[in-house]
């Protein structure tokens, strides 16, 4: 089977004998079932277990694999600072989690310098708004990396809802709810189905874009979906406005079904 | 853990003593190693393994799922009798596929009355453009339907063209090739990723889209993702407009990186 850590597109270091590869691993949105056959495997094989944590957490990343690591695995927890939810654009956050990156960063290469290959494991889909992202433009031109795709968040959340979520020619919008209002309103207003990200403190902007766009009667809110915590529930029946920043909101597609 | 039929949204019959349960099962992109743990496990405990194909072919889900299927098991191909690409709306693809459909859902129903599981297996993720839903969508009043998430085929794409996808807010935009040329130019123009599926016939039109868009220098073109034929380059480096249906273009988003 070919490698997905393709040269081609964007040039990655050749596999090296000296120098260790990193492995970028999707866990899929909580179950632990729903890790591929691939991450388990190489859960399994490399050497190095690293994973994103908030500091004195253990890490959503951590608990889902759980099941799956080898005990004595060596492990490189990467303590992120943050305990607050800030807007992406705050220099204070960009500053912040850009010196955590770099942080982690260093520290993943000193284990790919000594020839031992590093597996960071990433709720999700690592390439899809994956903090995993971060730390593979860092070292994509040092070392050699592969990345192994996840069940994303988004289709843990529509399959544990049994909502089909696309149809036919339906246009899906992956929306994150940190966008102004009237962003949020104009793609509402111009798809077919829609996933909105990024909840927590965004949640009554969002439940507006979505009064103002005719949707929320069709939209369903998910909470820690395919983990026993899961809570599924149209919106019109969620009374508060408090969510799990990871938490998401559905619009179904109804477009031509046969 | 939480069995993944949930029944708070779209009501499904309970499970029952005497009737089967369907399992939707995604199959992920192409590579087997990347069917999840909880797809394996299914394929192997369900008595009756059910999948689409076109007449006289295997069909790419039963060739995807060929390493994890226990020798004995009773398989139930669901032969499609189109053989051509019609569009959506051309009333005589609607029928034919409706009325295969119609004929599945009826093959797929005598098993479960007959008290047995079903596992229908599908490419990708089951509820995301996927066939199963028109089975889903047939079956769900009657019968109790577990769904099985997938890692989809564009997760596959773009892990496998080591591209991330969204960063930060980035908007992502998922349509469907067979769009009109002006929907898919006003798409493209109002995001910031996009991928585009279904391309086939529909290439030199999206071609046209994206270079009115600004968009040509940015695109990837990817043909059999995750698999041994797989085949990723620039957009502006493939020189001829042929493409399978299922290949995929992809556009990065270019957002907030830390």
């Amino acid at each position: 089977m070919r490698d997905p850590a393709m040269p081609i597109v964007a040039p990655q270091k050749p596999a090296s004998s000296t120098l260790g590869t990193l492995h970028g691993i999707g866990l899929g949105p909580g179950d632990p079932e729903l890790l591929t056959v691939k991450a388990v495997r190489l859960i399994q094989a490399v050497p190095v277990l690293a994973y994103f944590a908030k500091k004195g957490c253990v890490g959503n990343a951590r608990t889902i694999a759980e099941t799956w690591i080898i005990p004595g695995t060596e492990e490189l927890p990467l303590h992120f600072p943050m305990t607050t939810e800030l807007p992406f654009n705050d220099s204070v956050y960009v500053d912040q989690t850009c010196r955590f990156y770099d942080a982690a960063a260093t520290e993943i290469a000193a284990k790919l310098t000594a020839g031992r290959d590093v597996a960071l494991i990433c709720e999700g889909d690592p390439m899809f708004y994956g903090s995993f992202m971060h730390i593979f433009v860092r070292l994509k031109d040092r070392f050699r990396i592969s990345v192994t795709a996840g069940v994303s968040g988004m289709s843990g959340c529509w399959a544990s809802a049994a909502q089909p979520i696309t149809w036919g020619d339906d246009i899906l919008t992956v929306l994150p709810g940190t966008l102004p209002l009237d962003v949020l309103i104009r793609q509402l207003a111009g798809t077919d189905a829609a996933v909105i990200m990024k909840l927590g403190s965004n949640f009554s902007k969002i439940r507006k874009a979505l009064a103002e766009t005719g949707l929320l009667d069709r939209a369903l809110y998910v909470e820690h979906g395919t983990t026993p915590a899961e809570r599924i529930l149209p919106l019109r029946e969620k009374s508060d406005d408090e969510a799990p920043y990871f938490s998401l909101i559905l619009v179904p597609g109804q477009g031509q079904r046969s």
